[in-house]
């Protein structure tokens, strides 16, 4: 008896979608105006989700103020009100692309939850482009 | 050709999370503020779907006004304006959590699909806290 | 030069539309099934608005921060999780529709703001349902 | 390592549920209001998901301007502003239920995309009514 | 110490914008696709507020159930599901745009409303596109 | 029998705020994580609402098309994917505020629009922060 439970979470962000090894006019021709070199930024929503079997004593497939608190503490402290490019270890060298950000999510998370746990992120770049990432 | 069809619906009721059979003290470790022994509330969206094959001859899974009057009389009128610990029999000894509505909502509703019709309960205890059960 | 700056905010509590001073023919009567005895509840979402001339120095009416934390500890901290008749002094003997408690906010906000300022609280009672209040 | 992106776009559209091989009485039997002979309409919302591995070159699983567009030239060129009935081909002989809708829809989009990326169609009829299609 | 009330509501409906006294050019001209002789629709998200002094008996500006009751039986009931050029009275020979909707519903509310609360229909044509009307 | 017209429009941008004029201190204590001299961004989402007259010709207080281009071409061409501080001229010597940034659209807008309809700009600099300015 298997329930998905999930948390909504946000964080506000600058970004640039290049590539140090790429010279400028190919960076432009594949990220658009997305290679601004000054950085542009977006409210990303980020849903955490946990799957597994509903514990018994407290009705909980996972307290979700631990949950709340793990994001906060993972995800939240490290991204919020920064440049990723510049400012977070793991896109030093990673294009900050979408899909990317949501695989990093998932490898910062995953340590801290219990094996038995399938775990899905889904990160909103806007309200009209997302990505679901499972592992 | 399977299509799943999905219906929103959404009811007010109180809550209180604990179990009868421990202290004060472990209850309120446990649950926090929403143990609180006078009940505290939500707006509970609930969203409805129902995965099957298209019916050549409507063009429907299911005819959404069917589902829709389901929904209303197994859930929206045991459950709306209801304290769900108190008056909804089902959680008289059951936590009322989001996990375990779900998965009562969907003991409910699933007798009353054909059985070849696969079913998906989604609760939303809040916008940001939300639950997935598919049985 | 004004501005309006609003900020967004949210509670859940459990409440019950009635009158001590009715009998209960009467209390049903006029608030039907929001006046279950055993209470029902929200997820209410609150929208605090300030109005006033952009402060040179800063660029700001008001330091967000600063409304964020009076919000949360005015009405979150006094609200969230709480059966608003039976546990918070302002509904004791006031019936608490959405009207009265958006009264009650405005009321407890206004105090804390500079004169100059003025405060419009907008609170849902449900996506569907909600109110305005502007002193 | 494969990631799902989705890209949310909408499109006005009229559209009246009926069979041209059933008499009236049946049409409305089964139809009911949406059955109007001079038809009605919805804003639908559309979110077309693709599922693939992150390309190590780009970050992307697919460029989101190449789907964006993609939806606009296949769908919103040919649906917006449309009676689906009558001005589109797919539904000269097909009732445009949601679920109908969600499978042309798929069928218009898939030959566009690379064999190894999976497709799903998720269409909102209103915000209380959606379907969801992959294939 | 007056509130406004506001109460959310929708109806589905097809419509085009033209005149009767233009020739094709000039409709098409200025309404372009909405111009569509085969119509097309959307899905109409309506709030109707009402405001004036809080009743010290009930602590209502409104009893929210008359206003409910009242938008269905004088605008759902009428517009729903309807091809308003077609179907609806007030647009035989009135364009229905939104700002003219919008008039229509405020003078159809009006007479059933005390004289001493001030009314405001707020129609929303799309989530991109809306109308605010106060008489 | 005038009408508030209004529409949504969105653009992503970078920001940060601080004063040239203040020292590394002062700015740190005023804006808090708001000024990472590296930026951080949002996703804004705009509201232009315009009143007046309904024209009795068209329907129109004014034509949505016209209202839809010139904020891409004032504001979306202007802000989006940019460094408000680096790349926006109105912000090399005033300070990107949702405040600021509101009036500095108000101001772009106003001259383009016939000086009897009165101007409405509305900015969300996040879904739980935004401001509203009418000149």
């Amino acid at each position: 008896m298997k329930v998905k439970v999930s948390r909504r979470a946000h964080f506000n962000a600058a970004h640039r979608l290049y590539r140090q090894d790429w010279d400028d006019k190919t960076n432009q021709d594949v990220f658009g105006k997305c290679n601004n070199p000054r950085y542009h930024g977006h409210n990303y929503e980020l849903i955490v989700s946990v799957t597994g079997p509903i514990d018994p004593e407290t009705g909980f497939v996972m307290d979700m103020k631990v949950l709340k608190d793990l994001i906060r503490e993972e995800i939240e402290d490290a991204f919020d009100h920064k440049n990723l490019n510049e400012e977070v270890a793991e896109f030093k060298k990673l294009n900050p692309t979408a899909e990317n950000i949501a695989v990093v999510i998932w490898n910062k998370l995953r340590p801290h939850l219990n094996e038995s746990l399938e775990l899905e992120v889904q990160l909103f770049e806007t309200p009209r482009n997302f990505v679901t990432y499972t592992g």
